[in-house]
């Protein structure tokens, strides 16, 4: 049994197909995410009062403890005390406390109180919308923002708060939901000959950091599959509704994601500008490592924003391409018949051979009472009709484009 | 009874539907606030001279005195002197003087005289148009500007400034308004173990200034709001008039605000910046806490400067959609009938059967004369037709993309 | 009598009006002015050698001498000796030596040997056309050069450079223009107790400055009042003609007019930089002033390079939506007439009754024969015409969006 | 014979032609490449982990030791040994140990091992999507990543990553094909005088840097024709399919390889940088050169992005001129014949010359009983087409523009 | 005589006229001259290998000796040791050694090492095309590329290098054109009292580059001239070919220009940091002037660009207006006549007023045998005719715009 590995694990990321999208829900580009956020801030209260979001879940704690020799897991949920207690026996050990749900504010504060993490911080904790960053406690401690993403179905962009404390032998993490990204870690902690566990704590913290970078590669990577699929849809014939709605909303999510990776590329920046006492020269090199993984994503992000303004020039374009093609045929339809139309209308005209008076008129119309009048008219207007056709053909009228 | 609390209470932020909006005054998408603060501008007089703008409300004066035990609050208006007597009797308390509306040139000049206010700086305050910013005394006493904002039903950013001046154990502030959006703050004072009164009077600038930043939030959410219901707008059946306009608008607002809250960022960085003497260390922690979120104000201000971008993109998207709409009618009504037209023309012509002679022309039109030449005639503009109807239905024409 | 004040003074800004400006020139979007400077600059020539533009005015001169007590006011044009003579007489005096038009070739070069002007500095201040700058002589005197706009009726921003020379007890200024902005500042040296009486010389140079800066207000409210009329104009029946090239015209102005102040930013930021014993902290404060005024005079600029580009997508959206108009109405009158158009040629066929023969053709055209043919033909086309204006009016057509 | 050129030489760099292109596969604007690279990325693996990439090549090893005397040059490929001794037997040479393909990663751990070098950069090799960087060694050993370009017949650049390590008398390069673009160095290698064989192995790191860089051109070179062609074929009356995908494209291409050059430069600029006892002075001259070409290399990518942004605008000028021209054949048809075939209408009306009763009516149509009404008709309506035709004429639309 | 002014002068820049450019060649928007640079650079060289460029004109080599009392010049081509020997004779003059011409590469050689340039330095020289800069030798010599430009007939700058080798008491310069834009400054140096003549040699490199940073002005009146013309032909009836080629092609050359120009103020303000040693203070102040105009030809180009993408929108704006006039034409002629034709056709129905048996059929269009039937139905005809004209009078379709 293993009671640490997430009870539904995630399910990996797959990019929403346009066919499912649709039924998932209505297309809005508006970024509804955001001005969720905005309602949400609590106005005029106290900086570093404690509210529980209204419906957040119930806390569930997980405790990992391991060394090079041993790994125990364990789910503490309502065992708070338990936990502190094993804490307080096993001083040997490198602990990760993992608290999954917010839904207690006594717990909270308990947590507060008990790992000594200042109010603002705890409220950041708990506001679960921070940008990633890093803050320096005075005794060294470290506290770090990252941000968990995810491309669902619903074609957006979800992102989850992860705080990490490390503290001498212990890492404290925090999220608001019980699936998260970092089941290939816990993996990684029971294999025996773990690097993992023969470092300290800071580096699983370090870890942690790295995993959730890891994690945009197949959140862009969805996103990119979902982009060649909008390519294609443009130049199909039958264009799924509102396609330029998808492809801007897709737009949005790009954008959000860089701003979610710069923050986070900032953080290293600056972890790596700390001093030996706090972070040490051994796990910088790590860091630099994740920094250029950070970097490569906000490249691979600028490329899929450069391609999605491509894609809106190629939609626009083919539109425009639609409209000339109605307008095409239009103009070789109107401009075969209306001559003709003229023509038959011309021999349809009621001149008489005869006046009022019975005096013959010889000039009015002689055409209609010429043996071979009606196969010439038809004969003229087939040349053309051919004469026509041939200019169109030559224009390049008649194939596409 | 509270003499405090704004006599008629700011309603709070909620965002114009587009119902309301047109009957609120027409849309102009010119930046009419702009030319107004040019206008006001004093052209060539001396810098520091003190100016009443016309209109400015008679100032009120509350006063709000506590320490960690007691709070009273009164207001002073027409009491100026009882007001400084009070002051001079209770150095022992922290003290808010609350000075709304500017309209009395004595009262400013004295109040600058008494509290040691440098012309500039109170030409600052009654001028009115002020970006945030900080000033630092000689004296480490501080001036700071902060823009308190409002989405308006009629779709505009309001913006009043609010005036802070900070003394050894009082804060003096002003605005030009009676209604703020301090209330909240008010509340908090009057709490019996509020940290607010055991903190230095410092801390009441920075409570203040926080409270200023949280009111961002609402007034963003406003606009989101009002966002999402333009996008709805756009593939509505009956749009509103001018919706450009009104987009166009909503998006001058939004890059009015971001260039409100730059400053105010600017202005915490700044004060993060001061050195320990100006502002301790325990005050700084609460305003990195500020900076964080006038960070993510500026955040959210550019989520939905793009989001607006795509609106515009899509309402000329779907100005064309509307456009080929109807130039498809037009194509599908002339490209069925022209062509009937032309075959019904045709056997209305006049060729005749016998020449002015009465000979026999056998060729002219015999199908006027064949038994079933109506029935065929019609039989075969049917087949047109049909041929026509099918071919617009592969091309998808028929129906709505 | 007073003879320093500008002989014919500057009319107030004032917006051109649509109506006006198209009668006072051609409207070009092209930049004649930045042409013409690219023209005027003397290629290969040695640096430093003055060349008198043609054209010149010749140069009035005008002296100010006062101190806290004294205020002298004098034109010496064609007396410079006796101006000198007066400064050597009057060292106790605070001087304004103000020169007006460069048209007199040996008198720059004496007041360039006379008061210790650098060749390259005074290059600059007979070519006219420097950006705003600031240079420190090594004997701790300053040149400045400010830039005076104006948004005239030809809708341009017409801007005269202003160059100041500081000296130990003196101010001399150049322009190359009779008339200017200045007239608020003279008015303020006549005034009794006026601050820039008691402060030394450099105070003046500051005012010159500051005068220079409040005048970019309302240059920036006359484009702004016209920006507005702009607006209102896109939606007017008649468009003023060419209402594009107005609309990039102005954004022309605003983009020159940014550019105009960047450097005044720049300078005055400069200025705030300078060592104690060139600029004393006494002046800073006013120059601090200054600045925030430069940076929202930079603001305003902002703003409307928002508006106007708005204003051009307006504008294009607008050409979009009459060309749509007029579709419809040729949509609206084919597909009423088109149709109708083919039932009258049907029943306009000639099909026979009777073959050569004499046969009696049943089938041909039997309704021609009906006796209630031609009210039911009617009938029928009144409720094609009713169904189709139903339709237009379900889809909008009819009304104006 | 000489073992060390690439098997099968790297062709030339072409332009693809128009023609050839598409026969090449579809023309996709989304960058694939990233999205594979997205999708390569583990997650949640230790850092530092060896990853052997599907259908990695099997590695070949060749070696190259020389000094200004001798040169000598063998593949070790399954001999590593071999090689490792030669190396040990040769202390006195200089040697350029070429890796060319990884699919062996027990070879690959060992010269991880035999050559100290770090998980982390030999995972950097492997991973082989490194921007372009350089590492410094405790032991002032370097580490460099470079880039080298290919315009590919498929419309793509294609980059492949040479990693180079240096040492205290080796170089040890990696790569992951067997063909690249440094044989012009070898040749200079073998060549009898060379400065390379005189200089010491640190500057055989250089030049292979150099050669990458001078690639840049050719690749561009490439890029430059194909936009040149592209241009021609905007005005070609048969454009090829898809024009504007491989606009779009090509644009793509160009910004992605600004992305491959911009870490180009800013790792030349850090070598210059190093402190002299990691790169001596005499060295930096050198790099400091090939920093000019990286600028110049970032200038071109400029100026063909201006390029590519100024087709796509002529792109859609063209698309819209060709609209324009569609439209004035549809008005010129219709605007001669609609007002003729009304004429021809008219006079195909049937009012009649009498009555029910046989009462003479003068008034109905008397032109047809004019015995030069038939001719009288067929003037005007030439005398009117006539009219139109010349008005069209001089309006330019008979002419093209 | 005069050996030294250059054999056929450069004529003064002069704008190209939309009239001639056509005759020049085709007018290519793509930037081919950058395609020939990238095609020029030599892959996988020793850098410093010298190559002259394949039609480099033959050396010719001229001398100018000067002090402040003596001024000879000489043509020293093929006579290079005499040119040597004069040298030595006259260590008491200053010396400018004008090199024009590359096509000998035995003499660069012999001048390489002769005056001990640097072989980078000297391929610098030979490449022609370097970006502005400026390198210090170890002995304080200064090796310095400007770029001189033209506006040619071909509607292309032009630019060549020009590049200046300082020494003790001479400056070498190398160009690769026999004509150049230095005749204005050979003017100066032989004028007697010219200041360049008492001044060092150094202040000759000075006056060298400020020659060609006074041409640009030329050379931008040019493209502002041309840019005028380019507005002109918009609004014309007729248009020249390609109008938006030109456009975008002269929007090319502006961004070349920005491009050349902005090294050029870099290098600048790298001498003004360059040590006193190096650079005395009383050259700098010559540079700071040269450094205004540098940053005033930016804010010209900056001017320039702005006006072009104006022209842009223009352009295409007017480019609808034509469309919309033709679709105004077509909608008013189809419009008018549609209904007409309508009501001809019904007159033209043969409804009979008998049926097969002889009864009276009073209903079948007893219009047709009114004494007024005509008349009435021409007079209904232009009641319809004379409303739609009012009415498209008033929508203001008649007029224009």
């Amino acid at each position: 049994m293993n009671p640490l590995s997430s009870s539904s694990s995630a399910a990996p990321n797959r990019s929403p197909t346009l066919a499912e999208a649709p039924g998932a829900g209505p297309i809005s580009i508006t970024d509804r995410e955001a001005t969720r956020q905005a309602r949400y801030q609590q106005v005029g209260q106290r900086p570093g009062t404690l509210n529980i979001r209204e419906g957040a879940l119930k806390p569930r704690l997980f405790l990992v403890s391991y060394n090079d020799e041993v790994c125990a897991e364990d789910e503490y949920t309502d065992r708070y005390d338990d936990l502190l207690e094993h804490l307080r026996q096993h001083p040997e050990l490198k602990h990760w406390i993992d608290v999954r749900g917010y839904g207690d504010l006594p717990l909270m504060e308990r947590l507060m109180q008990d790992f000594g993490l200042h109010p603002l911080q705890m409220e950041d904790v708990l506001n679960d919308y921070q940008r990633a960053k890093i803050e320096v406690f005075d005794d060294h401690r470290l506290f770090m923002v990252s941000r968990m993403t995810d491309f669902t179905a619903l074609l957006e962009i979800d992102d989850d708060q992860l705080s990490i404390f490390t503290g001498p032998n212990y890492v404290l993490t925090f999220q608001d939901d019980y699936d998260d990204c970092l089941d290939t870690l816990r993996v990684r902690i029971r294999a025996n000959f773990s690097t993992l566990r023969r470092h300290p704590s800071l580096y699983l913290a370090y870890a942690l950091t790295d995993v959730v970078l890891d994690h945009y590669y197949p959140t862009m990577a969805a996103i990119g599959d979902y982009i060649e699929e909008l390519e294609e849809a443009i130049f199909a014939d039958k264009r799924p509704r509102r396609l330029l709605n998808r492809i801007l909303r897709i737009k949005k999510d790009v954008v959000r994601f860089r701003r979610l990776v710069y923050p986070e590329r900032d953080k290293i920046a600056e972890i790596l500008r700390l001093p030996e006492e706090i972070m040490p020269e051994t796990l910088k090199i790590f860091y630099r490592d994740a920094y250029d993984h950070a970097i490569q994503a906000l490249d691979l992000a600028e490329s899929y924003r450069d391609n999605i303004s491509s894609l809106t020039d190629l939609y626009l374009s083919d539109q425009s391409n639609r409209m000339n093609e109605v307008m095409k045929v239009l103009t070789i339809i109107s401009t075969i018949f209306i001559p003709l139309s003229f023509v038959v209308g011309l021999y349809g005209m009621n001149f008489q051979r005869h006046d009022d008076h019975g005096h013959f008129l010889a000039f009015n119309m002689p055409e209609l009472y010429s043996p071979w009048g009606y196969p010439m008219v038809l004969g003229i207007m087939a040349l053309v009709v051919g004469t026509q056709l041939y200019y169109f053909y030559r224009k390049g009228w008649l194939t596409n484009r």
